[in-house]
């Protein structure tokens, strides 16, 4: 009875957002109030910096933490999933058997993996306000900015050697200067089966009660060597207690909780209904060809898991905006802010117009999402083509006038992709090219000119059948000879996918010019004015939208109310065996033979998956969680069902962020891994 | 991914009323239909005799079913609970404990249950609509129709022995005359321990996934011997599959499907607030006193969870009607009905005017509703007062004029539960009396006309003290005197329960005769109205509302989705302990130590509770699950939270029935009660 008394004053502090685990908070400005006022902690310079440094950033969309002295990266299952079925054969499917190396010489490098740590924080503001000034429209601003954030970039790249980006925080209320130290030599160390990773699969995905066991080790090397390190997080095999305060640092994707109104609108009746079909769309056709067998299975896996991912994300999303409460707290919300901003003649006149300007870049936008979303071929083999056609034009420009991904700080990690090594699968490629031309069809015509571009009188399927015999792509030595050759080698290219690149490069420059003009720079523009204007009106007592950087989420671990009853602040292991049991081990649901063979090894109390009221969302996949002592507690792998409305809000009653727990990860390791070498490892620090 | 399917399969079925497993059907007019066209199945005129048979209904509310050949019956814990606490002393908690006799002459008798078999079913429509014929007003016509109903149930009492009742069906479409075989020597056998009957307690309960062995055993004897029958249900170890068709005997208690839309509006605006103010505030009060102690918590155990149960249940219909897309089917359903019969202008004549009353009538209870609700002194022995007070004078009238429960028909049962020696708990009294005045007082003002005639001039709490020790109603002797001495007797007696009663009675019987002659009978001429009208614009073609009469349900043993994933058709005991464990084993989640000691005999992969989409309420509990062969499989104990709202309509795609496997029952009697004797009567059936 006592946990229903504890969660009736948790919406109490619901009620006062000065107390709710609320914020993914930058590390230049953590929220020490908070901290002090609810749990008595401070953390100082030197913790943030040691989180900060022992916090990595994958460029496949996660995040992870050093856990060793010695370079041993941890993360989720997921993040290392596209790794292990690169590295797999048909004769070694790590992906179905699980990897352990128990030497450092079986280990396996990464073909395109690469591991960001953020060195440094500057504000660069300023630098980014004088270089805006003056400009008459917000076309030319639009410009004059992406010039100066070049600029910035590149110095820094020359003078650090680091990788550098320019982050816009506060929809444009500030510009930051982030420099990481980059690592390319990632090697996989350990990863369970992905059946006991993802165990449960898509029905179970964002949900919680949780038992899944969705984590891997990675060593990072540089110069052929581990790297050595005292910035790493102790493993802490106990994990934490009910009620503990926790925090979580990784890198959060995006967010838009500081959107308008008029935005959402845009995002819940034209963007989310577009993905969604393109979603459901490209899941049917994976489908389709997984049901051919065992190895078509193996190929599309990674990609089929990602969209389904994406697609219970965006459609939990959907319905959250489609909750009136939802929609008429953001209203009141904006009401507010202009009321506020309207009440002062000098805000009125500097900001005022902002709100208005977003609606009528909404509607354009909206005007053609369809181009955005169904314009794609949903293949690797012509991003390759379009990568080297557009890479070939804009490296001749300067570094400010150049697309998006192909500025200076850019180019290596581009060229890293694009030398990736690993395999392409044909006839996966011409299924995914083939249902990618049907879609863009049925939602926009025989007449639409991506349509009569590709097909030219062909099916979709004699389409993508040509196009992807007939190229050669899938080399990378193919694709480093295009782009070292530049413009010239592209244009006297036969290769079926860079013919077609080069087709519809003037049409996708048009669309990419026609967003520019009429909806990013507006949006820009309109974005870093409401920025302002909140730092106005409200001080710098808030944090930014997620931008897939580092951040720092706080809370406690903490069961909330579910289904009429509750859920616990933890799982075990006899959970796990429950829901197996309960579905007569049918996937996905079944276990990988060694939990059934050598149950009577495990104590089945060992606390499986924990939740917590961290503020987080996609790209934290993986992120530590961490103790007042910085110590790893446990290991971000999701976010239940409640949290997916967190894109727009947060709600600590229900939104929980969910975890691999410590104990568990040990006790597989050690007991059914016969990775005790490892564990050994991990628990040095504790020594 | 498969099951999936199946439910996006069955959501169609939804949508095809004909084919969805909803239902309480009566023995006269089973679903043959339906479970031809769905199942391929017929039940034969032996199976339903059988079936009929078998099954039992307990005078406490719930159901249960013969399950040896030598008077065995099963039922839950929880319809067992009241009798084990009576049964009980401080040195022999049966209820923290659990009980097993290991041979018969241990069994101990229950002091005031009863169990009653339904030996025949009879129409008696015509006789009934014969007497009310050529009735004026609708006080005269229900003034005839209780006169005839006692005649028929006095007539059939005395030529045949057995109990009878006529049930009203369809809102008074249909009268029958059901006969029920009476037992009154019922010994308990078997119980486990509370807390693992009813695991989860409060927060777990109406909700699913659940893991509660909520199951006890009595033995039914008849002149001193346990009765021997072939009508008791074969036990099937193995219980059902996924997906196969089972079936439900019981008797569930009430329904308002067939509702107008006027009274439902009255159900959600005025007695469902009135109700839940009143349990909210009984349950305070027993937490308080249970504060005081183990001793107290024993003693008002029974009554708390029994409220408990309640408000969750109610609140749980409260907020299905809030739900405006139920309240709108509804109103759809009835708009078209009354077109149907507006239509007809014969039918018009007839029945058009139900509604219109109907909506008069809810209007006129609403105005007195909280009279109903808070005149209440929430007391045994006050309500043994008022029994006696209003006996003596009733007995004195021909029975088609007494008052509801003093019936020729009826006196027996009255009687029987009279002369319950089961133990009063003064204290325990005083506190419930002083909460229900200061409650009435809350409510109703100082004014209130029954606050002033209890509390004369006192505190609640001195007025409840005074009461309580100035009265001997809790020796069933001094009760039992006080009937026999008649009018006279209880003129005389200075018993201070007698003396409140005697001033309480005028103001009782005049609230009972205004809601008679305003609500109940211009309700009962309308809903029989209602009841023809649909038979002449429907047919027979549904079954009625529910009545605490025996029904069969069927369905089929099948998940739902829950909370964003799936929830599984059956649990395991792997999940109780993983639920006992993910809460570190605290209160309600904490296991009897035989569960934390003997764990290793058990296999845990022992199915424990199921779910059936069998169409079921309050009143079903303790009811048999069956296969087609008519073997137990399993033992109905609650209903998922989804199907709370199934007062008012059933949705098949997550309305659940939750049961006790057979396996489970088996397991833990064999393995941890060491009860293998009783296991191996049960089994004698299957050899």
């Amino acid at each position: 009875m006592h946990t229903k008394r504890f969660l009736a004053l948790s919406l109490c502090f619901c009620a006062a957002p000065l107390f709710a685990d609320e914020g993914m908070w930058t590390f230049d400005n953590p929220p020490v109030k908070q901290l002090e006022a609810k749990y008595g902690f401070t953390p100082t310079k030197e913790w943030l910096d040691h989180v900060r440094l022992a916090s990595v950033r994958f460029n496949n969309g996660g995040s992870g933490s050093f856990v060793s002295a010695h370079g041993l990266v941890l993360t989720n299952h997921h993040i290392a999933l596209e790794e292990l079925q690169k590295d797999s054969t048909e004769a070694h499917d790590y992906v179905k058997n699980g990897f352990y190396a128990p030497s450092e010489d079986q280990e396996l490098k990464s073909p395109d993996l690469e591991v960001n740590v953020l060195m440094s924080l500057e504000d660069v503001t300023a630098r980014v306000a004088d270089a805006v000034k003056g400009a008459k429209t917000p076309e030319r601003e639009f410009a004059a900015r992406k010039a100066v954030i070049a600029e910035i970039e590149r110095e820094s790249e020359k003078k650090t050697g680091l990788r550098s980006e320019v982050v816009t925080l506060y929809k444009g209320g500030e510009y930051w200067l982030y420099r990481y130290k980059k690592y390319t030599d990632v090697r996989i160390v350990f990863a369970p089966e992905e059946q006991i990773a993802y165990f449960g699969g898509d029905p179970d995905n964002f949900t919680y009660p949780r038992y899944d066991l969705d984590m891997a080790l990675f060593r990072i090397y540089e110069n052929g060597k581990p790297i050595e390190s005292k910035d790493y997080l102790k493993w802490n095999p106990k994990g934490a207690g009910e009620g503990e305060l926790v925090f979580v640092s990784g890198n959060p994707g995006s967010t838009q909780r500081l959107d308008t109104v008029a935005q959402l609108v845009t995002e819940r009746d034209v963007l989310l209904p577009n993905v969604l079909s393109l979603l459901r769309n490209r899941i049917a056709v994976l489908n389709e060809y997984s049901a051919l067998g065992a190895e078509q299975t193996r190929e599309g896996i990674e990609h089929r898991l990602e969209m389904e991912n994406s697609r219970k994300a965006l459609e939990g999303e959907s319905e959250g905006l489609r909750d009136n409460s939802v929609m008429s707290k953001k209203q009141k919300e904006e009401d507010e802010f202009r009321a506020k901003v309207d009440g002062n003649p000098e805000w009125k006149a500097a900001y005022g117009g902002a709100w208005d300007a977003l609606a009528e870049a909404e509607k354009k936008m909206a005007s053609r999402a369809k181009e955005f979303y169904f314009h794609g071929l949903d293949s690797d083999l012509a991003d390759f083509a379009r990568t080297i056609v557009e890479y070939v034009a804009e490296i001749k420009k300067p570094d400010g006038e150049r697309l998006p991904g192909y500025h200076e700080a850019q180019l290596a990690s581009l060229k890293f992709r694009l030398a990736s090594p690993a395999p392409i699968y044909k006839a996966l490629e011409i299924a995914r090219i083939t249902g990618a031309i049907e879609l863009d069809r049925a939602e926009m015509g025989s007449d639409d000119r991506m349509v009569k571009m590709v097909l030219d009188g062909k099916t979709p399927n004699e389409a993508a059948t040509e196009l992807v015999n007939g190229t050669r792509l899938e080399d990378p030595e193919v694709r480093k000879k295009l782009m070292e050759g530049g413009e010239a080698a592209v244009a006297a290219s036969s290769d079926a996918m860079i013919v077609l690149a080069r087709k519809l490069d003037p049409m996708r420059r048009e669309f990419t010019k026609w967003m520019e003009d009429n909806v990013r720079s507006v949006g820009q523009r309109a974005g870093e004015q409401l920025g302002k204007a909140r730092f106005a009106a409200y001080g710098k007592t808030t944090y930014p939208d997620a931008t897939f950087t580092l951040r720092l989420s706080y809370g406690q671990v903490k069961g909330y109310p579910m289904n009429g009853t509750e859920a616990p602040y933890k799982t075990t292991l006899y959970g796990l065996y429950d829901r197996a049991a309960s579905f007569d081990f049918a996937p996905p649901f079944n276990l990988p033979s060694r939990f059934l063979e050598e149950r009577n090894k495990l104590d089945l109390a060992t606390p499986m998956d924990f939740v917590t009221t961290d503020d987080i969302t996609g790209g934290n996949s993986g992120s530590p969680v961490i103790n007042r002592n910085a110590e790893l507690v446990g290991l971000i792998f999701d976010g239940n069902i409640e949290s997916l409305v967190g894109d727009f809000v947060y709600d600590e009653s229900k939104n929980r962020a969910v975890a691999v727990h410590t104990a568990v990860m040990t006790e597989a390791m050690k007991k059914l891994y016969g990775a005790g070498k490892l564990v050994d490892e991990l628990m040095e620090g504790d020594k």
